[in-house]
């Protein structure tokens, strides 16, 4: 399994993604899902990418060594290194998808394998803003936005409700960088196939080359207070929450039968008395 | 979709279930999931079911008006009022989702639909101690042990987290019941397909009969008390925890590159040239 997150803020990108892979839980490696693109001062992209792994790494090998086919009405062939916007990066990442399904699909298909890729690109190309998109397999792909402002592949729904209780588009860049971790966090103590060592990437608007990039294992001083303090702080907050009290006219917040036709559970006293 | 949890304690039972369906996103109903089965003094069962509505309700009308298959070896037919424990009970719930099966399930294969439904059987029969079971499409079924006091079906990863962090046969009930709330509440803020009405049942061991029996809808101060004060309190947790302070030394949990193998970051500068 994989989780990868990625955040666009007013400020910048966040990127994180983990690096385990399994193919059933006797069969565990570590592979790094996250790959940066730079050519500093003209663009800076990142890529992320879940799903199965032979396809991930022949679209990103396609990427890097072949020409590929998406082309300009008269121009050269386009690619990530000269592709003028973002939204043009994506649809050469699109198109890379769609070469190795057009290679493997069927192959895969006869073997009883999903054709199950997705991917997280996201950066900035000089002459127009931060973008960040979401591809998936059949190489369609959409964009986020301010209501949206992250998106995650991969084991999602673990560390999903921090990022919704967080995210705003005017949430700082580390600030992000943090709720990141601590999606990360709970995504790993619920799944074992989510695991360290971690890749990070923080981008700063406008900047066009990425010095915030860091791998981080068990060692890392900030992720263990994350982990440690994130699970004692939950506890703490649930202690502090009162405890239920019933039908009790005393309690500020009663767990009380409401009236009405909401208050009767269906519950059947012997086989033949039904109480509804 | 169903979010419901039964938790077994030492100190009691607690059962809590949803009641929102959906067969798409604009067709979403009320159906309680949950019944409570009781001759008071002899038997309390309570029941929660997942799944396809087609196949939960059969099974449940099963269990109320036809005498089962399920024969003791020279007595009459077992049913569960008359089962002398438990896992005689929860054999008879498993023979009726296998005759619901036989009855519909080609039927169901033939139109594309999977035979999927699910359901936790607990509570106390006299004579022994109390009992959870959870029992699967197959009729199969598995018992909550102190390891794993507790099972979830339908929608449980996003309101897995805190049951990890919470339960153990010790937990009081009243703890408990809080605490399967916030997984609740947890899943409902991340899960439109999971709804109010809210069912609660909190049966204390040995009193073979349920007193603390409770809906819970949207004006319920107790469980507004949850949704307002757990949101709140998270994001204060969140808050605390310092931000990401990069490669400084000062700091006591610095974000720092760690030295060694992992600290590399597959970056690729220029087409031909990689930095692995």
């Amino acid at each position: 399994m994989t989780y990868c997150v990625g955040i666009k803020l007013n400020a910048g990108l966040v990127f994180l993604s983990d690096s385990r892979t399994n193919a059933g839980v006797d069969h565990i490696s570590t592979f790094r899902k996250m790959i940066v693109y730079e050519k500093a001062g003209d663009r800076t992209m990142v890529l992320l990418s879940a799903g199965n792994l032979s396809i991930s790494q022949s679209v990103r090998e396609i990427l890097q060594i072949e020409e590929l086919e998406e082309r300009g009405r008269d121009g050269p062939p386009i690619t990530i290194w000269n592709a003028r916007s973002m939204f043009d990066a994506a649809r050469v990442l699109g198109s890379a998808v769609r070469h190795v399904y057009d290679r493997d699909g069927e192959a895969l298909k006869a073997a009883g394998v999903d054709f199950n890729v997705s991917f997280i690109l996201g950066g900035q190309v000089k002459g127009e803003g931060m973008r960040l998109f979401l591809v998936y397999s059949a190489g369609n792909f959409i964009e986020a936005t301010p209501e949206t402002p992250y998106f995650q592949i991969g084991e999602a729904k673990y560390g999903k409700p921090v990022l919704d209780r967080v995210l705003t588009p005017d949430t700082p860049l580390d600030e992000a960088a943090k709720c990141a971790l601590v999606s990360m966090d709970s995504t790993m103590k619920s799944n074992l196939s989510v695991g360290l060592p971690l890749d990070l990437v923080v981008y700063e608007a406008n900047r066009l080359q990425t010095d915030k990039v860091i791998c981080i294992d068990a060692d890392n001083p900030y992720f263990r207070m994350i982990r440690d303090g994130w699970g004692r702080k939950l506890r703490e907050v649930f202690d502090s929450l009162e405890d239920p009290v019933w039908n009790d006219d005393q309690s500020a917040h009663p767990l009380k039968m409401p009236a009405g036709r909401h208050g009767a559970l269906r519950k059947i006293s012997t086989r033949d008395e039904k109480l509804i």
